[in-house]
């Protein structure tokens, strides 16, 4: 009774970092971005032919997505849980520069919630290359 | 004494996310960003009436602050703890764009201390619309 | 034993912020971000002169990076752990803005492992003033 008690409280580490390879996409309205590089994938939650991350420990989560956009573009993208928004962010780069942002989300999750990045409106240019990474990562923060 | 100390370590699910309905707004120096739109509020630390989390358990929180900015307008933004600068950002949106940036900190929280948006300097002008989300969210981290 | 079992579960405070004094300043390629003005340091592991956080205690941390960008230069930061990137952004502002973006990353981190930002390219540009606070801040989430 103890020792269930207190392996709950023991935090496994969960946590991945995909990203783009090198090069420009684009993704349609409700399209999934889907990171292909996979640097990290501690838990084994993430996966790179989905672009998805599937929970397996329920728990406080944190997400963050960094974005980088080719000159004169637009993104509008969303964090889902089950297709439900979680954020919502667009930037619109009017010059010739490639800039990256990010945005973030806290969120609880159930065993089997699927979290993964999306198009929320028309097309969004992704762009990434070998000094700015277009990225999705996320990590178990508590059970 | 036993139980005291494994209740010590359950850390409880604190977190808040909330967002400015659609439309633009302007803060003026010192003024309190209030993000009336409250999609998650476990804890209940969060008040939309004052736009101030208030903590009720001690420890270690992350705030996540994202802004979108109408075009050619400035934000000048902090987040505060008791009105103590915790972390500052501008941003000038010189284009026709409506980008969103975030801004973030990592603090020590104690009972009751409460945590707040406001404007650093002088007007900050504010956008979120259905693909924009203007939001301010928090978690606490561990104990 | 039951003892030490419970010692492993606390997780202790350690987080920095730290950011640069006012002004403008520039990294060539290669060179570290020294964040000299430290407002917080808890479990001392940020050294405000080498610009680098050493690990302590073993467990995943959570890194965020903000820039403010002077009027028409560019940066490219990368976060890295050993000198291994963990994370890696460009902003270039071609207005006369001086925006703050920001970057981040989780990573599983052993003791005396050194995480510190540098520039991952040509020269970045960084600035900082009352109102705009170019920062390196960390924490550790769990152990």
């Amino acid at each position: 009774m103890r020792l269930l008690f207190i392996d709950q409280l023991v935090i496994p580490v969960i946590y991945f970092y995909a990203r783009l390879p090198a090069g420009s996409s684009s993704v349609s309205q409700g399209q999934t971005v889907v990171y292909t590089v996979v640097e990290v994938n501690e838990g084994q939650g993430y996966d790179s032919a989905t672009g998805r991350f599937t929970v397996s420990v329920p728990g406080l989560y944190a997400f963050a997505v960094q974005t980088c956009i080719p000159a004169k573009q637009d993104i509008w993208l969303e964090i889902v849980n089950q297709n439900k928004t979680l954020q919502r962010a667009s930037f619109n780069e009017r010059s010739t520069a490639y800039p990256c942002v990010s945005m973030h989300v806290f969120t609880k999750a159930d065993v089997s919630d699927q979290i993964w990045v999306k198009a929320a409106y028309s097309n969004s240019q992704l762009y990434s290359d070998a000094y700015r990474y277009t990225s999705f990562s996320g990590t178990l923060v508590h059970l």
